[in-house]
């Protein structure tokens, strides 16, 4: 398996041309494309509308190289807020076989797609167990064993509160969607067992998490939609995949210890996917932050 | 009794210019104050200062006036949020004796301050009971018959999430402080029994509320300030007050309502004391409102 | 002339459904629209994507009923800010011939594109002088006097600040397009002279303005799409236009002239488009506003 | 001389109960304290009202410690805005004569106050040569030679849009106070001359800045405030300081720069006095950010 990244700056959600160049240049081949991770200038919260609008974007786009069918089948991961230093842009992961390049270990990738999920099942055990078992297709897809699992994206939707039959607010639904992800990502890889999720466990019980989930939450699908990337010896490309888990906002060492993860500490760095969010418990490194009592930016940010 | 307001600009929450040229002019007596309205220029959330400066500012100049302990003594509700049209402006109510002057049916007022409530006690059926307790003596101090009350203003407390220890957000917490604070206005007004409130109630039994509450939180107090205002036949001056419950956020006969409620509905207008929600429901007049689903601005502003 | 308006709530940016219905049930004609103005739930600013997101989807939507050329050629008028009681919604304006209908005064109207300008134009003279001929072009489109029309809608280009030759900051290139947009309707109208607009005039000299001008700046177009409304005797629909100036914020009296102004006060109101901005003196009626140093929520919202 | 910083945390901008403590406790003299420098949790932009309240809070407190005069005497610089791990604090510095302990090279400090500035002279050539020799002043108080100055602190005037004759905004008016400051420094340093500061130059001609300067607006006060920090030989104290200028937002290198400078690299670090913007080009080492152009998140948070 030839696993390839594209890494390609966005001078917004509706900019294609970095895209377009490199399959006009014949350097993509279209029908290579398995998913599209993309970091959007929107605030990453519930009205962000510019994920959606990259992915209709990309869905057009690519409908006239590779049809409608096919560009609907692709894995879209839009995932907005890029304030400060990140610049928006595009990750564009291609999966080909290349017979005439020897194998070697190095980067596979799955991909699967749940169903649509109604209101009411987001944030459910239900929902965690259909995840769980997409994610385990999608890293039977890959050749994979869970244990060289390093990296599972989930996008998932969110209820509007509008359309919320139990009031519960967008944000809260954002967060149940996102919790109950990741604990399927969590049971695929044997990190928790089935009996440790009730339902009063999901967004609850802490102790119950995955060290190599990353789930993001939009109003633009309804079902979840996944890749996975883990390190195999059927590859042929030139690429590793580390990771590691931070314990606060200014965990150095963390970096360190995924760069070893990969088993080539020293390569060149492609690109780094991070997740973060402020401490729940107030207090970074021991000292008060204000990022859950600011009514002005969402900590989410 | 004779009770008069005094509605003075303020050019930030520090200003009291306005307050001290009225009093060096001899046209308002310190030692009459007896509460302080102001609406500051913060955000009106969680993180809000400007109301804890204003009232500082507040207490350290009529310290200077009426002494320290006089000036603890008085009722200080400062409300965050102009946006649009609202102007910072500080509301000063008098009360005084003026045996001069004939009595005529008119304002009156009282007002009473809690003991402090721990973070436990904030949003629970407790509150609710303090505060009734609390609002009937202001009512018994103004000489006013339930009925004849026409507003009831409380600043409550909220507890920072750092400080929870049920871990509820400050968000949860300042619409807990304020939940409780109201119901304990309608349970002293007979709005509503004793019994109607378990404490799953608060903030989810929409059936129970009062029509003449308006309650306000935040981080600058730990007990629960009050005012109640009413008409009397044993008023001096000139003031009258009225009052009306809105359906929805463009229900303008609820102001003729409450102009026509004062017995008087062609007087000069002194001030309108307006409280008002997102609809949680997330429609106004049956069009889907967004102000829920906005990550930018809080629907609280 | 027989203009009709179809008022449709939207969801979202992205939702046609409404509009669909209309197509579907044959209550309106796609090949009779002309313009489209679209109030979306953006933030009205300059990071504001729904606009560009509302515009995509309606173009490809609409292609596919009457071909991407024709679907290209409409005025398409997108503004964010949707904050309070403002509802997403869509106007459709058609126009067609009816010759089976009397003619009678009443609402008929006029579109017209402008070329692309570079991004030194935006702002300029020479901006001023082509936006006014276009705005002729659609009062001669429409059969309107000068002195009939009530409102010209312009949607004109704002150039972020990283593509500015000049440095300007994106809010002072939504500012410049806006203004120079504006003055070129008031000289089609007649209001100002073209030796009273030298290029120091444009947002520096408030005393030249129209007072029939609404324009919207937005990244999603690189030229003017205008559209103008007026009465005429060769209309045969049953609306008609009316417009007023504001004074200030509260004006409520201009909301009386503008009703007058149609000359059937008593009718029933079908939309209102107003525009109105933060006094930039820092004053409504006398008392001080807190827009201008809002630095949380920017004053154009 | 001995100079002592003693880093607090806060709950809040009134919160002194840590600067009590130290004060009770016998290990800090308050008569000692010649600037206190706050980073407090407001917006850090034009309606940031934390920092007004923290400076009244401390000379409130410290005015029953020391006098009220003295206590107006003393340099405060609050400053806003504790997104993400900043964490709010107080940084209080003490002076003192300690002739029983040995000269060493070390820290040593200034302090210096402007006249008031009118609101026409903020942002001015004349406000430059102000600053300048105020700098002077606190420079020659410590007794540093220029080139070992590492820092200098000015808390500079803003004058709200309504006050300013020129019709200026607010953060046009926080621009111009701190970019004359800056130069004031600039000249004051010797890095640049009198005659290379024209009008037209603040705040436009970018090939003129200071190395050393740090200058932060708020409405609070209408001078300028400042200390300066740099090592002699006169000095008692085990502190250092040391100063880089940063290239850009990523540039990690500048770090270990000021480190250097001090001339003990591998000492403890105690605190670290930043300042940055976003680059106003609009990209960061290649690659373009979004901050100039979001409308919710002023860039210079």
């Amino acid at each position: 398996m030839h696993v390839e990244l594209y890494k390609i700056p966005q001078g917004g959600p509706d900019d294609v041309s970095g895209l377009d160049r490199l399959i006009q240049d014949g350097k993509l081949n279209p029908a290579d494309i398995v998913a599209l991770l993309g970091k959007t200038e929107g605030n990453g919260c519930v009205n962000d509308f510019t994920r959606g609008y990259a992915v209709q974007t990309l869905k057009h786009y690519l409908s006239g190289h590779i049809g409608a069918d096919a560009a609907s089948q692709l894995v879209y991961v839009m995932s907005g807020g890029t304030e400060g230093v990140l610049s928006p842009h595009l990750n564009v992961f291609t999966r080909s076989q290349r017979p005439d390049l020897p194998q070697r270990w190095g980067l596979v990738m799955g991909v699967a797609h749940t169903r649509d999920f109604t209101a009411d099942e987001v944030g459910t055990v239900a929902m965690v167990k259909i995840v769980a078992e997409a994610v385990m297709g999608a890293i039977a897809q890959a050749g994979l064993e869970p244990d060289n699992v390093h990296f599972v994206q989930i996008k998932c939707p969110l209820v509007p509160a509008a359309q919320s039959a139990e009031q519960r607010s967008s944000y809260q639904s954002m967060a149940l969607s996102r919790g109950a992800s990741a604990l399927g990502i969590a049971l695929a890889l044997g990190e928790i067992t089935p009996e440790q999720v009730p339902a009063a466990a999901i967004c609850h019980n802490y102790s119950l998490y995955s060290g190599r989930a990353s789930t993001s939450a939009g109003v633009e699908l309804k079902n979840c939609e996944i890749f996975v990337l883990g390190n195999a010896a059927h590859a042929t490309g030139s690429l590793l995949v580390g990771h590691d888990v931070m314990a606060h906002a200014l965990d150095a060492d963390a970096v360190t210890r995924a760069l070893n993860s990969t088993g080539q500490p020293n390569g060149e760095i492609i690109n780094v996917f991070a997740k973060a969010e402020a401490d729940p418990g107030g207090y970074v490194v021991g000292r008060r932050h204000t990022m859950l009592d600011d009514s002005d930016i969402s900590h989410t940010r």
